[in-house]
């Protein structure tokens, strides 16, 4: 299990000519890092006087961004078994007429399921930004860069995410499931283009006050 | 030493109410994390037949990446120590004027250390990113899609480091180096939208291909 490395292997594992783990675990990675970021912010605001007011707000946003942070986190790991299963597919034999029909069924569905994982990790990011733009509005000010360095980890997980889904995408013939897949990834793109636009001005607002 | 710690234990720390490792940290990781996938591509380009007219030069950019890797990881924690000795300074005593004055140029001299490590992690980034930009070009394209995570990943990196060079900066009244390094950050951040956006052009477009 990913989470149980050390940072110095996992990026010895990237780094290797083995094409699991890649941009799709790194995209979850990066998706994890977000919410601990979104959840410190909130951590350096609870028990502070001045942000009493703000205190059950913050205590229900740690809470929830501790829930993506475990779901990011297990999707490293469910990205590399999607990849991996893709693999194996495309491995089996092909001798036979029968054989090349299975071995197609399952490069298939095990396509659709490696476009599945990093659609989750996006659709999980834009839950993240919605409480990453609650602590860069409410949340301690000291803290107000990280706010602004957990959005654009989000953002650059739904980015990669979305490549992953691409790549994805383009190996399936299945006209109907790629044309609602590649709707859902553009519209979930442009949400977190827009949600990361909006919590990088209020970060910037804030620092050139501060 | 973060490296040497576990995903999950980084990540617990990065979340709890301890200010540091912070976003200064997670910008020098997303730079590793970029370095690596690049190193990846490399990684999977290499001793392919079909790539044999660029193994020389991807053979170059793996042990330039694996450099620049090095110097991220190293920054995670240099960005830490720099981060607490800011701490530090701000609690030296400060009863008498002798101690005021102190106090006030060990803040000065630990917060200009401190806007220099960020600053340097975006010069290594946008070194990075002219590397991902050549895998991106000569790299094995069933590979593309990691490259695209690695520009992503450097491009957060970028504006995640620029974020702390900026807050450090907001505590400094030396207006010849608060000036100077501005206009860098403004530089370097503009470098790295370029070539960001460059790079997953070429990414879209051989994934169009594909």
């Amino acid at each position: 299990m990913t989470p149980k490395k050390t940072l110095a292997a996992f990026l010895d594992e990237l780094a290797s000519s083995s094409p699991a783990p890649g941009g799709g675990s790194v995209a979850a990675l990066a998706g994890a890092l977000g919410a601990a970021l979104t959840a410190m912010v909130c951590s350096l605001t609870i028990g502070k006087k001045k942000y009493a007011a703000v205190e059950q707000e913050m205590t229900r946003i740690l809470a929830q961004a501790g829930e993506l942070r475990a779901r990011f986190t297990t999707l490293i790991d469910t990205d590399t078994a999607a990849f991996n299963k893709v693999m194996e597919a495309f491995g089996l034999p092909k001798d036979t007429d029968p054989q090349k029909a299975l071995r197609a069924a399952a490069v298939r569905e095990a396509t659709k399921e490696a476009t599945l994982v990093p659609l989750q990790v996006m659709k999980h990011c834009i839950d993240a930004l919605a409480l990453t733009r609650q602590v860069a509005v409410a949340g301690n000010l000291n803290s107000i860069s990280d706010a602004g360095v957990a959005a654009w980890m989000l953002h650059a997980a739904v980015e990669s995410a979305g490549l992953n889904v691409r790549i994805n995408l383009n190996g399936l013939s299945d006209q109907e499931f790629v044309g609602w897949k590649s709707e859902e990834l553009e519209s979930l793109r442009k949400s977190s283009r827009m949600m990361v636009e909006e919590i990088q001005s209020i970060v910037a607002e804030k620092l050139r006050k501060e």
